[in-house]
């Protein structure tokens, strides 16, 4: 059911096809790095499963190759950011050096996005700060398939947010997370495998508990952080909010159910409030606090002593947040990266689209 | 098992005893209103149940009454402040307006906090940057309550977020919550009504599941928002590990399981990384992103469609976040503030041993 491509395989591809849509070579080099980012980090679901998907959208007049993306408003340490329609592969970049760019004079930079659309995994934006001895914080809005806590309408996006601090001779701490219970792509997982999605994942169009992983396609909605109200679905809930308002609302995109889809077939929604998808960027300098390698001592030893936290029993050890992505890319750089058999053949179908040479 | 007590009887009481503790008349009444916050807002766990606790700090040495609060380091948009072991409750509120000074000028302002303790209830801070037309943030590390996923042992306080978002003619967007599945207060009412805790709230000494809302008194530990693995407890891990972060290491605090204990029983951890508990605090101004007046036209939009979402049957509305505390605030202003009759009694005590009168 899986086939195994090389990083090197993947990112040909990828860029290619960016190429050929129209993108600079800058961009297109910019768009595969930031696309295989999640297929070496192990979150299949954002890497080339979905490089099909942009090329519809662009087929679709959605995504512009060639964006002229611009700051239309600044302060010593915010911006807004007009993404023109680009690849949120290429927007989200651009805007995190903004944000480093104005951390590095006013000691933090804060920029939200408007006019962009999927931006890959938040992960690898907010890590683009740790070079700079910065933290980076990276969010964005996406296409309503979750039900606020006491509502059974698709209302918000998975609306991830990602934070990245340095550390010394520790790896750095990055956390990445969906504000769901579960990911969007471990429910396609689970759909592959025709297997049922555990309590809490999901409800159904009534709202009445479900355990289908397809259930989305039945008018089903994906739950907030805690499943349910007892165990603080309303917490993800506002999560989930704040990502879309900070994404969104503060920067001039479209938000809530009225978030642009990512498959090109979906409409757009009528009365849309803003303009495209949103995202919204976090870089603050170290030593705008403390200095770096006080700090970077201190992250070790948070990092050293949560390492060493009593595991449970069952259990190894503890995990900080980052480890399992990173131990992916070590894995899957040396001994290549397991694609799904449907994702393969898409990605052939593309290059053929193409005429791209694919190694696979 | 209550008493009704008027806002004023227990913010007099708040104020006093601030008074009879050396505190400044201005500090006294500002400890008193955010003290006496959190019982009209509802979380009667962080109002005047807590009173006793801070005198029994300040009596064991552990509070300064009369702290010289200084910043001692900043940037156009960051600061550190030492808080100088003063009530939190003062502290909190001193940083904050920092915060609000810094983003007027840079757009935003960030705020890193040492030497504090419990500072109340998060929101009532981040509401500080509504009347200025910002979005507010705040966040505080605890004593350590909370084991990591995978783990039995404690590490991290309850760490809450608290975000503020200012609307139009809409209530403002007001978000706080503990970063675990269910707050201490919550485990503390279960343990005044004998009553069991929900399944995934706490767990026991060896990691087991447990309903025993009492479990902690036996080495049992509370759980990350999420609860277990499968239901997303990496990112309740992840978001109390960000707090503690954000409010702690990098402005010099003692973290993870070194947070100083509330109860002045506790000694204090053996080699303290930091000075006393952080806090981290948030202002944006919103016109450093876009004109103050068309984001509130849209945060008003927001509330609107978020309020008319289809309701899951059995629930009659869609709650936004901030809803319940604001309703509570309306009604108990009126009516009065129910206070458990074991609070109730606490204050009495606490009123003789500083010879203030109580009208209670």
């Amino acid at each position: 059911m899986e086939e195994v491509f090389s990083y090197g395989a993947l990112y040909g591809l990828a860029e290619a096809v960016f190429r050929a849509m129209g993108c600079s070579a800058e961009h297109a080099a910019e768009a595969a790095t930031v696309l295989v980012a999640a297929d070496l980090r192990g979150i299949d679901s954002h890497g080339v499963a979905r490089l099909s998907g942009y090329v519809r959208l662009w087929e679709a007049g959605r995504i512009n190759a060639q964006p002229n993306m611009r700051i239309v408003h600044e302060s010593p340490s915010t911006a807004v950011i007009d993404g023109d329609r680009g690849l949120g592969l290429v927007v989200a970049p651009f805007a995190m050096r903004t944000a480093i760019a104005k951390a590095a004079v006013a000691g933090t930079g804060w920029v939200a996005v408007r006019n962009s659309n999927h931006f890959g995994i938040a992960g690898i934006h907010a890590m683009m700060a740790l070079e700079h001895d910065m933290i980076g914080v990276a969010m964005t809005n996406a296409s309503a398939l979750v039900a606020p806590t006491f509502s059974t309408e698709r209302m918000l996006g998975t609306n991830p947010i990602a934070v990245a601090v340095p550390a010394g001779s520790e790896p750095p701490f990055v956390a990445d997370m969906a504000t769901t219970t579960a990911s969007n792509g471990k429910l396609e997982i689970l759909q592959r495998k025709r297997a049922p999605a555990p309590y809490g994942w999901v409800q159904d169009a009534d709202g009445a508990d479900s355990y289908d992983a397809a259930i989305l396609k039945a008018g089903g909605t994906m739950l907030p952080l805690g499943s349910d109200r007892e165990h603080g679905s309303h917490k993800g809930y506002a999560l989930g909010s704040i990502v879309d308002i900070f994404s969104a609302v503060l920067g001039g995109a479209s938000y809530g159910p009225w978030a642009p889809p990512f498959p090109a077939y979906v409409p757009l929604p009528m009365n849309m409030p803003g303009e495209g998808l949103g995202h919204f960027f976090g870089a603050m300098r170290i030593d705008a606090f403390r200095p770096a390698d006080e700090f970077k001592m201190h992250m070790d030893n948070w990092i050293g002593r949560f390492r060493a936290a009593r595991p449970a029993p069952g259990h190894e050890r503890v995990l900080i947040p980052g480890d399992p992505e990173r131990e992916a890319e070590v894995g899957r750089r040396t001994a290549g990266i397991p694609v799904h058999a449907d994702v393969a053949a898409d990605l052939r179908k593309v290059s053929e689209r193409f005429g791209i040479g694919f190694a696979g």
